[in-house]
């Protein structure tokens, strides 16, 4: 297809034009992932995460520009958490992007989250298969850290970078949100602030609960101020010792089949619920649901009846 | 069943024993909602979310003293998103509820999300069902605002309250996790701390570009100090009034329908995934994955060979 073609020859306009089309999850969907299946590997894909404010967005740009000047070629995926009633993206911390978003080798995707609960991690992991089959050797993956985001980035990178700064709580609200269960690697952002050192104790102290035997990665701890770029050179030297430490184990690949593992999960989810829930069964629900309500049959019995339903259309 | 009807009728030790039989989602689950779903209307439903330290667990404590006064019997329960290491819930927040723990009238369930993703809604909810049928007025769910936690409870509660703290961008946080979708009512806690009043104002001009037609409910803003009871009758008061609202404009059966729908989507899902995820899929799954990291085939292909051989099994 023209338009394939195109956008994998490194046309940026085509390139967002494929992916919006395969975020419908129609027929183009699967020809263009099937098409491109031979070169998914080809780019490094590398998650950043955190609680708002941590200055990810600024780490992202400035190892973007680290690897620019190593002749790389960077897509970022912004996973964007939306506004409920403006509908958009907060485009705040996109905005910041503009300085290398007009580099010839960078690609910028954003990627709402509203609505898409659930199809996310599928999303994010087609766009990032698409940019690694059109020439990225680097995809950066960027979402604030909030729940249930942050497994979708950690499902999808080879390497998960955890931002956090010296601010009281962070270290709770890290272990909280459950992002120290996914870091390959801490970044303490904004470490001039008064803190730093406690935090990084805080976190060292967490990580030695955490037994683990010789052959298994022990996360490190780097300080930053991104604002300044202190800290980007030491942050792109961990990733590639991590990257040669998936490697030389044979883990990168491990790595890679569990996250396909989940997402073929996702992918069958989300089709069974587009069968499932076709008229019959939406008639069925509207028929049913006010029997739960007046107390007469349970949501479990209700379940049990929708799957029968669809059951007797396969036979 | 002996143990099903102990724990209707008031024995707590055989209330807990049940809700933990029906978190295994086997046949005593079906047995137990099967018998209980008369009953699963009668309390009212109330969800508490925000960020981490906004005093949600201190609100919860006097909202239960409020209600104990009132003579009504109060369940809690407080939905743990747990540390990473231990495998624990965290339990700080849940010390400070022994003064009202040990009351007769008094019912604390903790759930962990640890593990449960997705399945944290349907858990939820089954509990809060038998907490209803079991004679408990009120349910409060409490849990911490990060993601699709504070969404599991917007779907399990008749009124949602969402808690913040005069902390520099914290509306904004809250606006970013979605939690300004889901608030029937907004408790500004902390109150006397310097911001609040800002704080207020960031959220009534937040509301107001939130266009709403006169019929519909328009969440109020309450500020609290939780730690010395203030602000708790003014909190009942506004729940009260919300739920009234509901059910003179029919609107409270609406949104149990709309809840309730959900839940039935949920068992549904985690049923498919039990009935397809046999020894036969694995098996194929574990064939299928080393084509896919050789780029000869799709996560996308794989997902219909899947589904294929789940429907062969059907017909």
């Amino acid at each position: 297809m023209e338009l394939i073609k195109k956008a994998l020859n490194g046309d940026k306009r085509s390139l967002s034009r494929i992916i919006s089309k395969a975020e419908l999850g129609d027929e183009f969907q699967r020809e263009i992932m099937k098409s491109i299946s031979p070169n998914i590997w080809n780019g490094y894909r590398i998650g950043i995460t955190g609680p708002p404010g941590a200055g990810k967005s600024t780490i992202t740009n400035q190892l973007t520009k680290h690897y620019l000047n190593e002749g790389k070629k960077v897509a970022i995926i912004a996973v964007d958490p939306t506004s409920p009633f403006s509908g958009g993206a907060l485009l705040g911390d996109r905005i910041r992007m503009t300085d290398i978003g007009s580099e010839e080798g960078v690609f910028i995707r954003s990627m709402a989250t509203r609505g898409s609960l659930g199809g996310l991690s599928e999303k994010t992991s087609d766009t990032a298969d698409i940019l690694s089959a059109a020439g990225y050797d680097i995809i950066l993956i960027e979402t604030v850290g909030v729940g249930q985001s942050e497994l979708d980035i950690a499902n999808n990178s080879d390497t998960t970078l955890v931002t956090l700064v010296p601010e009281s709580g962070d270290s709770i609200q890290a272990m909280k949100a459950g992002l120290m269960e996914i870091a390959d690697l801490y970044i303490i952002n904004k470490s001039d602030r008064a803190g730093a050192e406690s935090l990084v104790s805080a976190i060292k102290t967490i990580l030695t609960l955490n037994d683990k035997s010789n052959d298994e990665w022990s996360p490190q701890i780097i300080k930053s101020i991104a604002t300044e770029n202190v800290g980007t050179k030491e942050i792109a030297a961990e990733i590639e010792r991590h990257k040669e430490f998936l490697v030389k184990n044979n883990l990168l690949v491990e790595r890679r089949l569990g996250h396909t593992r989940k997402k073929i999960e996702e992918i069958i989810n989300s089709r069974l619920k587009k069968i499932i829930w076709n008229d019959d069964r939406e008639k069925l629900i509207k028929k049913i649901l006010p029997e739960i309500m007046n107390g007469s049959l349970s949501a479990h019995e209700a379940a049990d009846q929708i799957i029968l339903s669809y059951s007797n259309d396969n036979s």
